[in-house]
């Protein structure tokens, strides 16, 4: 079935999206799985092309599209590359926009929008530390006030871009108490010192995701690096979680789809006992479930990404779609794997790293669990 | 999230929908069960009320709604009360209709359509044969050619509406050779002589349901039976099973939101080792699933009923729509049978009732299994 | 794979009940379920053969098998006819044994064991309560202590055999406070002043068991009456629970395994577009993985089964039992009746009520979640 | 429940495997994963303690121990490190042995198993083609009759020890037709000339796993060489399966043991929102299921082992668990990352590594698919 959300300005941005990736991502695709980073480069030319600003005001050299399905579009295409990539610009187009967008001063913006348009400013968020995992209220990072300083201590990790960054949104407790109070936001230079990188964490999949560590040792930074108002830093990360999920979904589906499309054609081309494999009952009928399973929730994430446009979308839908997606993504790419026998399991194939680079994404941006939990509570349970 | 696809229209006649099941059939539905069948004054008063001509034409006696979404409001509101109820009238209006009103002379029209729509012509459709399945092209009943009539032999099982229906469409072998060709199809009246109704069967569920097998037993009819052009009849029906399992899908899928709104209800109110038996996490995370799973697949129908609104919806999308929701129906039931605990077993529980009246839709309007060999077929394996 | 764990003496056991079932209670099957209870005949003659007395003294009447290997034999063939029959008779042979034998007094052996052996006394446990579901410590039946007669009032049901049952062993609150303590077990005679029946259940499935409700209006028991000590009996249900988690074991893969080989037979026979239907690859492949689930599950039920045998089975397994055959049975009957086809849903095929009967043993002894709690805290969690 | 199938002479012998672990391979687990191989020391220390001859006869070097069980701890064990230690180990000891055993001629065994027993001659099978994967019968390499020299040629993908393997058990087509017929082994060394390692396969698990490629251009051999009859190949093969398949099921169970132990612990110790992990109740109960899984599994594994002790171990029963075993080690690893969180992800932690590692098992030794064919075929379908 036609999916209907997108109209022509959509699909000739995708066309435009895809140009890029076929010239300056695919050729050097496997040159970044193997250096573990994707080039500066990419991000310096889709800053030129307008793909970083998408929600960024003119005047501080965004394109202020007005339109989350030119986001949703960007992400789909970056999907079809690798989770991975879509990550990685991801955070900083969907995730980072609004933090900068929203709570920055017009200082603020000024000192870092433009080059953030530009790819010359990459971003990351430092939320999840290594003793609190989804449970974001419980972190331990502080900023202490000293003067007019605050002095901030603590680490962090899993941090998508946390290797190349420029800028990251750290959320750090500013006040006393427990739980999500006291919570604040700073953005923090990684040029700033005190600020250390760990090691670029080894992961299962997305290799060319530069995934780290970072660590604060008595990192000094002013009001100016404060984004919005001291304490509120929790609520502003709650916001802005809705339009992080229904990035993940987007993108969840959107590689989910792409492998299961390379799968069905795998399918047909490859033969064993005299007849393509895709011929035999048992895997024509798990190609048919995964073709049902991908249609059935598109058009939930259709529905979702409308509802986003239209400043409508909830914490629980967004919840659904995420955790949905992420199982979905995650049961097809495994008979995807199935279907492709010994060669999914060999690296140099995508399916093999679709299917590792995927299993991330039922933990990551608050776990399956915590999105059952949400919406479990929207029930009144 | 709110569903978008109706307008006030609909709404309106959702209510009088509602209103007409809650004055004539909910305060008789434990009567309709112990009885086995649904009162003919049900459908009188449906056809009085003008719900069985939505497809008709006015000069017959419809009401020409020209908008499938009043028939979905209709299913919909019928599956909140039971499978059964939705499938004898969903038979009738949404399966029947297209037959008499493309196929039928403007002869017929006049002599069937103004009593199909008042309800005084309860109609069904025979086509599955005791040893055929879902196998419709190896149908064995016969009309032999004698003269200027047809004489039918043969045998028909599993007609819903079968001990009450006025009016049959049979499939039947007009023509030598075997598979899809020579089939044609007749409107037989059940009072013709050697149309024998045979037992009303004793099903697992939908008790209300009069479900019934027919024998034909040199049934002499003419040429005015005859629906549409001779050796037709497989294509007669192809064409129509896109409509057939888009009623099933809303069905399905309207009778499984509506038990778990109810269990989420029971879940809330029911106690166990001192809490709420919807507030154990495993409970509540269950419920939490069952819910997106509504949900997504509800965009998924709407927008197979919004395509099939403008003549788009293909065979393919239909049949993912009929074995997804078939499955999601069943699934969230089983769970619902659990979370009742013993009561789940009683028969006078809903959800005992509805976890058995549903466990015919994986299998009938064609079986889950046939759906999958024609999705897998139209991903070309 | 051959099972090891009978010998020729439990196959010999096991030809005279199969005798018995195809002479006394198979020609009478159908007839038991119309009639919504089995033929006090069956016990009768049950009692006759020795299989009600198998852990019953000598010197009680009992045949005093001294072995559970017997009580397997007896319920994996009382499955294979239902899981109804099994339930009717098991909870007589499996389950209020160890309460009369154990608990019992000599002169309460004298009064009741004799008739029980011969199947003259039919027994049922009354434990769950219509509030409490699982939740055995919250009962609120109790037993007043006036002078020398224990008065009880309250309500029970659920109760397998409790239209029939001469002898009721009912779970009573003897003393103050709540939970597990002041819990007693009293061994109520259903003639008894004040014992009042139920509506005997209208159950989904399993109609030929008459499970009940029963009520105790001021019901005057003696001491005589009282099984083992007061205060004790939750500890004496727990202990027992164990032996009964197994008979449902046993049970329910006996059901499954039996229903799954008549499905084969069946899948063998019947023909769908021109082969028979067990050769399409995706019912082959379903039905070799529920003929692999059946074996590894023997397997383990098996291993069960022998170390009851050695006393040392422990709650954990079987909670473990329990819970996973129930699954299993479920699974595999879902798939059964889904290859039958429309006949899978028609009362008459043994399959649908195979699979309407296996509904409850999910809920029932304890439901699987229950089990899984228990399991859980076994891991220290 | 302990399991009962081990006597004191087979835990002593897991006694001294663990320490032989501990000792050689433990401390050095994390290098042979980064050099991409184990070291020959392993082999040799191994040899050392008589454990690579279990199933030689002690006048060729062997310890011939005459009992699988011995095999079975082996690889309990070794699966415990991991499943690319147990694979490299296994393919000689369990695979290897039975066809240099049962098919070598006198002057063969001298040659070749004194050295294999001491870990001199490193073994790998060679059977399956790029074009070919699990269709045996399909393969493409042929070894012509010049002479008195047999001359191969032809590829071979997926070889486990492939890169280091001192002689190779080949698969080759000598006699003209197709399919199974006309296949005939032959034992090659490494050192002849035309024989080349093709690329170490860079797979998405196992990374201390040499998986090579093997090409032979014009490779010489002679009827020293063959082992067994020539033309009798593919019956070879297919007797051996069955202990490569109990082989396969034994490691699977292990390894899924061991890690959801090591899961459970982690789900005890890790702390989120004020409380262990494993004691919310969604993660209590999935523990709960998968220690369910593991121990029915467990029974059926054993239960085929002690059948293989007695040589009643059947193909189809391997079948079975074969692929029950990868099924149930994938789905508890899958749950297991998940209760890891961010960390289940990095390569670092064993869970991400195991669940990796594991991916391959439901593909290899003849994929889950073929399984269900023949036990599909065992069942008369």
């Amino acid at each position: 079935m036609r999916r209907s959300i997108y109209g022509p300005d959509h699909e000739l941005f995708r066309e435009s999206v895809r140009s890029f990736l076929d010239r300056h991502v695919r050729p050097h695709h496997d040159r970044f799985i193997e250096q573990g980073s994707i080039d500066r480069g990419v991000w310096l030319e889709a800053g030129k092309q307008g793909f970083l600003g998408l929600g960024v005001p003119t005047e501080y050299g965004g394109v202020d599209a007005g339109d989350y399905r030119f986001n949703a579009v960007l992400v789909e295409e970056l999907s079809h590359v690798s989770v991975a990539l879509a990550s990685c610009l991801g955070i900083h187009v969907d995730c980072v926009t609004p933090y900068l967008v929203d709570l920055a001063t017009e200082e603020q913006k000024r000192r870092w929008l433009p080059r953030f348009c530009a790819g010359e400013l990459v971003t990351a968020i430092a939320m999840t530390e290594p003793s609190g995992g989804s449970d974001l209220a419980a972190l331990r990072t502080t900023a202490a006030r000293r003067g007019s300083t605050w002095v901030i201590n603590g680490s962090k990790t899993f941090i998508t871009n946390g290797a190349s960054a420029d800028l990251v949104v750290a959320a750090v407790r500013t006040g006393p108490g427990s739980g999500s109070k006291g919570i604040s936001l700073f953005a923090i230079g990684t040029d700033v010192p005190g600020v250390h990188r760990g090691r670029k964490l080894d992961k299962v999949g997305q290799p060319e995701a530069d995934t780290a560590e970072l660590f604060f040792d008595d990192v000094a930074v002013s009001d100016a690096d404060l984004l919005g108002e001291v304490g509120r830093g929790f609520e502003y990360m709650m916001e802005r979680l809705t339009q992080e999920r229904l990035n993940s979904a987007i993108s969840n589906l959107a590689h989910a789809a792409q492998l299961l499309a390379e799968t069905v054609s795998y399918a047909k081309d490859r033969t064993a006992f005299g007849q393509a494999i895709g011929s035999f009952q048992y895997n024509k009928f798990l190609l048919a479930e995964f073709s049902t399973t991908i249609d059935v929730t598109q058009a939930f994430v259709d529905q979702c990404t409308l509802a986003h446009v239209d400043g409508q979308l909830g914490p629980t839908e967004a919840a659904k779609a995420k955790w949905w997606t992420a199982e979905v993504q995650n049961r097809v790419l495994d008979g995807c794997v199935q279907l492709h026998g010994g060669y999914g399991f060999m690296r140099e194939s995508r399916i093999a790293r679709g299917w590792t680079d995927a299993r991330v994404t039922k933990i990551w941006a608050g776990s399956n669990e915590i999105m059952k939990e949400l919406i479990g509570r929207s029930l009144g349970l």
